[in-house]
This record gives C-alpha cells, sequence and structure tokens, in this order.
C-alpha cells in the first residue's frame, strides 16, 4: 500500500486581492492637493479617521464642500497651486493628489517615492500605493467594500446593500464589548490573568446574540462582571432578570460557593 | 426678516475611526517576522495581495501552516530570529512583527519608523501604522470589517453575516462589470470618448440587477456591445431574447435608424 501524505487544510491562496488595511491617521500630518468633488471625498475620510489635513489649492478651485472645510476650520489650506517644497514643509504621513494634471500628478508621485511618503493619485492606478474603497460606518464599525478597480459603482451598491442588511444598532453593539473590556481590564488588572480575561470574553461574544448585545444596558455590563470571578456566563435572560434589583443575584444557579469577589467600579 | 444663511447639506465628520484603504503590494517585498499562528494569518493576506514575502524564525518556531508555505516555497524563510540588519538586505515595502517578545518588537517597530517603512506590530496598537480587519473575499470583491479594535470577534461575527447575506456570484458580477468594461475600451480606444463610454457604463450598472448581472454571458456581453454605438442599453429580457440569434437584432426598437458601428472583439 502506497503511503498517502495526509493533505493538511490550509487557507488557499487566492492572489490578484489587495492588502486591506485600515490605516491610522490620528493626529498625523496628511497633504491633500486638489480641492475639487474627488478632494472633497478624500478628505471626509481623513476627518473620520482623526487626520490633520492640509490642503493645498488656490481658492478659485475649492468645491463648495472643500471651501465649507476649510471655513470651518476643519483643515488648514494653502491658497495657491502645489510646489515641490510642500512635501518638505512638514512631516507628512501621506499624500493624496486629486488634481486634473497628469504631469504635475507624476512628478508629485516620484517626489514621494523619493521620500518614502504613502501616496494616492487618484485615477492613476500605478501611481497609488493604495486605493480607496466604498465605506460603510456606523462608530466604531467600518466597512470597506473594494472591487480591487473592477467596478467603482457596484462597490458602493454593495456597500449600500450591507448597509441594509446589517442589524440596526450593530455600531452600538460594538461599542458595549469595547466598553466591557475596559471594565474588566479595570476590575482585573493584573497582566497574568489576561488568558482567563480573552477566554471569559470569547464565552460572552459566543453566548450572546446580536441582538442581546445591543440590548446590553450600563446595569446589564456591571451584573455580567460579577459573574467575571467565578468564571461563567449566565444566559442573557438571567441579566434581564438581574435588573433593578429583580432577582438575589446570590441564588442564581449559575453561582457555585466559590463566589465572592467583589467589582471595583 | 433676518438674513437665514442656507445650511449646506455635506457629509458630517464622524471621527474615531481609522483610514480604511486597499494597499498594493503586488510583487513587492514585505519582512513577516515571526512564524506563529498571528504570523500565518499576515502571510495568507499578503499572499493574496501577491506580496513576495520573507519569513524570519527559527524553523523550530514555524507552525505547520507557515512550515507549509515555506516548504511550498510560497515564502522565502531565513531559518533565524531577527537581527536588525534584516531591514537594510531589501528594499522593504512593509515589515509585520508577530512575536512574543515586547522589547524586540519595540526595537523593531522603532528601526522601522526610522528607515519609513510602514510597519504592524501585532497586539500593540501604539506601534502599529495601520491594523488588520477580517476580510471576505470573492474575486475581485474584498469586504473588510473592522471595530476599530473594539471586537475583533465581533469583526469576523460580522463577516461572515455579511458572506450569508451577499447574492451568490457578487464576484462574478464584479468580473462581468469588469471584463464589460475592458471589452468597451477594446472596440471604442479613442481618448476622446471617454465620457461616453463612461455614461454607457453608468447606464449599465444602473439599469440591470445584481441577479441580471451575474448572469450575463460572454454572448450577452457581445450582444450588449453592440449598442454602445447609438449610446443605448437594452432591458435584460432583450438580451436574453437575443441570445444564439433567437431574434433579429436589428428589428429591435431599442435600436434608431442610426445604428451601423462593428464590434472590433
Amino acid at each position: 500500500m502506497a503511503t498517502e501524505k495526509k493533505q493538511q487544510k490550509f487557507p488557499e491562496i487566492q492572489g490578484g486581492g489587495s492588502l486591506m488595511i485600515a490605516w491610522q491617521v490620528r493626529g498625523k500630518n496628511v497633504l491633500v492637493v486638489g480641492g475639487g468633488e474627488v478632494a472633497a471625498g478624500r478628505i471626509v475620510h481623513l476627518l473620520n479617521a482623526d487626520a490633520v489635513v492640509t490642503v493645498v489649492c488656490p481658492s478659485s478651485g475649492l468645491n463648495p464642500e472643500v471651501a465649507h472645510r476649510v471655513s470651518s476650520s476643519q483643515v488648514t489650506h494653502i491658497n495657491r497651486p502645489f510646489t515641490p517644497s510642500d512635501l518638505d514643509s512638514q512631516d507628512w504621513s501621506m499624500v493624496l493628489v486629486a488634481v486634473d494634471d497628469p504631469a504635475a500628478s507624476t512628478l508629485i508621485w516620484k517626489l514621494c517615492k523619493e521620500r518614502r511618503i504613502p501616496a494616492n493619485i487618484a485615477d492613476v492606478p500605478p501611481e497609488c500605493d493604495f486605493y480607496f474603497g466604498s465605506v460603510h460606518r456606523d462608530g466604531p464599525l467600518q466597512i470597506m467594500v473594494s472591487t480591487n478597480g473592477k467596478g467603482p459603482r457596484l462597490a458602493s451598491m454593495i456597500r449600500r446593500f450591507i448597509a441594509k442588511q446589517l442589524p440596526k444598532n450593530a455600531g452600538r453593539a460594538i461599542e458595549t464589548i469595547g466598553e466591557l473590556r475596559v471594565k474588566l481590564r479595570e476590575i482585573a488588572p493584573n497582566p497574568e490573568e489576561g488568558p482567563k480575561r480573552m477566554s471569559w470574553m470569547k464565552e460572552v461574544s459566543d453566548k450572546y446574540s446580536w441582538e442581546e448585545m445591543c440590548e446590553m444596558s450600563e446595569e446589564d455590563m456591571h451584573n455580567l462582571l460579577k459573574f467575571y470571578g467565578p468564571a461563567k456566563v449566565p444566559a442573557f435572560d438571567d441579566l434581564r432578570g438581574m435588573r433593578a434589583g429583580a432577582a438575589d443575584i446570590d441564588k442564581l444557579d449559575v453561582f457555585d460557593g466559590s463566589f465572592g469577589f467583589c467589582v471595583g467600579a
């Protein structure tokens, strides 16, 4: 009988995609060259990510939205066309170009590459370190749809489709889990408890439905955290039963006799 | 009567997010430091984006999946721990670190920043130029779900939820639109026709449902392109009717008398 090598199951590689990432620009300087409609869209993405944005473009070239961002001081404005020295005036974390001037665009791309500044030249895929997609936003939840340049209109169609399908308050459920994690670290700050914290949070995520997660109140969280000590996770109905002292927590049979730690919050 | 300034409707800024981008690493060198489970996941993301991946990690530290990537030559392997000179041995487009050694991680982060190499130190948010999310992939379609670090488990829950909701063949519909755009450029390559091409493609995207887009065959596309000349878009039922010469295309009333260009494909 021939030896048969056991086939291991690892994810199959499917090339041709992009590396989808959530870039961190909070408090970092980003230069936007141009002030038209495309620039306006880029600026929204950047401000939603708390970037410090500078727009270089003659005032006459600003569309109403970009002009509004300037007049309301959401961005800094340099009222003239781009000059190469702009790239050296600050430590730019990123440069986005959206001007109708292929020669100028290519020059800026080359200057950025010499300085190792990540850059995106709108509508010129070979002169882009990264592309943008269509983004759904709901609080801490961000969903980006990319068609890898094959159908930008389909990307926003799919984004709208997803937005409609998502449970209401999906963003809220994520906030809740985030808050629970923070509170848990407050009552159990010991680094050595990392694995216990992680496995308890995993159990919480697994046990409750999305709808339940959305419904969870401050009071529910406070009660839920009492179960971390004995490493239990009550049914959501039990949490409901504990509201406003409706049930005596110590009588719930999810607890065994070993329960005896104090919530520090 | 007091002058009332007309309120302009521009997208409201909702800070606290990330800049969601599709990073281009095709053919670029990426260094992965570490060979455990997290590294294995990073490597899949990188290979799916056609990056040229080098893994630096002693063989003893490779998990079965990373060992498989090495033995099948999907990645280059440097069989020893990381040393700073690794950063200068190639023009790294990106460095991803996933080792259980906070001091080494921080050192690599600092060295990357000195060299302006974008980097991600797993599980150390302040030492990350970017985060990863949970990614759904279907051909050219990529959907990333990020909870901005608040709930990684929820991110993959939401990603699975979205995958289930999406129409079957969503990726295929995008391929179809992409192919149609390429074929259109073949039969109407004149740059001056850009606006006509764009407005026709927009009409196609608007007119057909997703299901119709998924159903579109090579033959349908061939027939559809005949309508570009007169700048019309037939109902999808008309395209169905034209299959295998079932209808005489010239008798369809979507055409007026001016139709008379030749498909070059």
